[in-house]
């Protein structure tokens, strides 16, 4: 099965390319905010060097949240344009799974993070399997002192991925001490690689159509808008609007 | 440190650039053969990707040997000519080197191969450590039953990396049993992030101008020269020519 795998879900961008679990062709880069800009065009880059047309895939694996606003669309939207134009199976991701992926071991807890500002996080807690990382604890926007919390009741080695681990590792380490465990380099980086691979076997299929960016929280403009309509409940902002 | 990392030994084809442990871009790919068609294509790509100028690299960190006659002079000239040019270090590694580092797990052995046909292999062995892989039987091409022959004496599990691991799995899985050990996807390549993340801690640098491809075996044209130059021992075929 020819896989298109792309997750823009945050700064860093991963694009692959692959032949069942055979990497073809794939790149992965850091230094791009533009992820609108460049996506498509290294999408293009990449199946050619893959030698393929893009006709030739079988299926679009795309990482669909939680993340930047702008970054998930660009993923979701590539996604859904090119699965609909071809004709082909569209499969969704979570991007903190796709993070856990690039821990090698077995049975290992996995905390992959985002930082959303002002001391919260997008996180989960993910066990690692021969199947693919097991969600432990799911993926959620929430303050890092309460999730650390509940992590914390695991009195096990925790591997943290992704770039912002950084900017929470004195912290981490203070309350996880032998525990905390990082990574880094293209350990440390979502792989559009891995996520194909892992994408290749999911089933059910993702709906074309109904396919959102799975953000986790409210933007601006959705919270505005309940605040406005009290009585309406949980109903999709979108679906209203 | 900015670093520019090559390896195009064998039919994958990976390049990265790096600021210390972080990967600003990164391309690796198995389906083109004409890696001197591509190569430099692929590094001027990145440096921009990476929102550099090729002056602002530091270090160039090479694969340059084991592997393919053509391609380790790919990377090897690459390498030369850039550190030559823009005057910085010049660093080379052992392409089964490169392999070992996808290996995430401390203390482990890796006996990373290219095959070389008619059953004889560029392999080596190695202790996975905290500070990289380490050599415990030097990279050599020697034939599949000898060296598999010396492994088996190692009781203890051992990951084979490479494409090439393919043609052999089911003689390993037989010889080696449950000891034997396999990456799939893009743990299974060479990855230039890796590269440049070990290449960047290594000293002493390489001497650029007598820096040449390890190609471990003579070439055809070695082979007859020496025939023709018995008293000549092991004087280097270029240098005398």
């Amino acid at each position: 099965m020819k896989v298109l795998a792309i997750d823009t879900s945050n700064r860093p961008l991963s694009i692959a390319v692959l032949d069942g679990e055979k990497v073809l062709a794939t790149t992965t880069m850091t230094t791009q905010r533009k992820h609108a800009a460049y996506a498509m065009q290294i999408v293009e880059k990449l199946v050619k060097l893959a030698k393929l047309q893009p006709e030739d895939l079988d299926r679009i694996v795309v990482a669909d949240g939680p993340g930047s606003y702008t970054g998930l669309r660009v993923a979701v939207t590539i996604g859904k344009v090119l699965a609909d134009t071809l004709q082909i199976e569209l499969v969704s991701v979570s991007s903190l799974l796709t993070l856990a992926l690039n821990v090698q071991k077995e049975g290992q807890l996995v905390m992959p993070l985002f930082d959303a500002r002002n001391d919260i996080l997008f996180t989960g807690l993910y066990r690692t399997s021969a199947n693919g990382p097991i969600e432990v604890i799911p993926d959620q926007h929430v303050a890092f002192d309460d999730f650390v919390t509940q992590v914390k009741q695991y009195d096990e080695p925790i591997v943290f991925l992704g770039e912002d681990v950084d900017k929470y590792a004195d912290r981490l380490q203070t309350i996880f001490g032998n525990h905390f465990k990082k990574m880094v380099g293209i350990d440390n980086l979502p792989q559009a690689a891995q996520l194909g691979i892992y994408g290749e076997k999911q089933l059910p299929l993702t709906d074309i159509d109904s396919l959102v960016p799975k953000y986790l929280r409210l933007t601006q403009a959705e919270a505005d808008w309940q605040k406005l309509h009290p009585g309406e409940g949980h109903k999709s902002y979108v679906e209203q609007v």
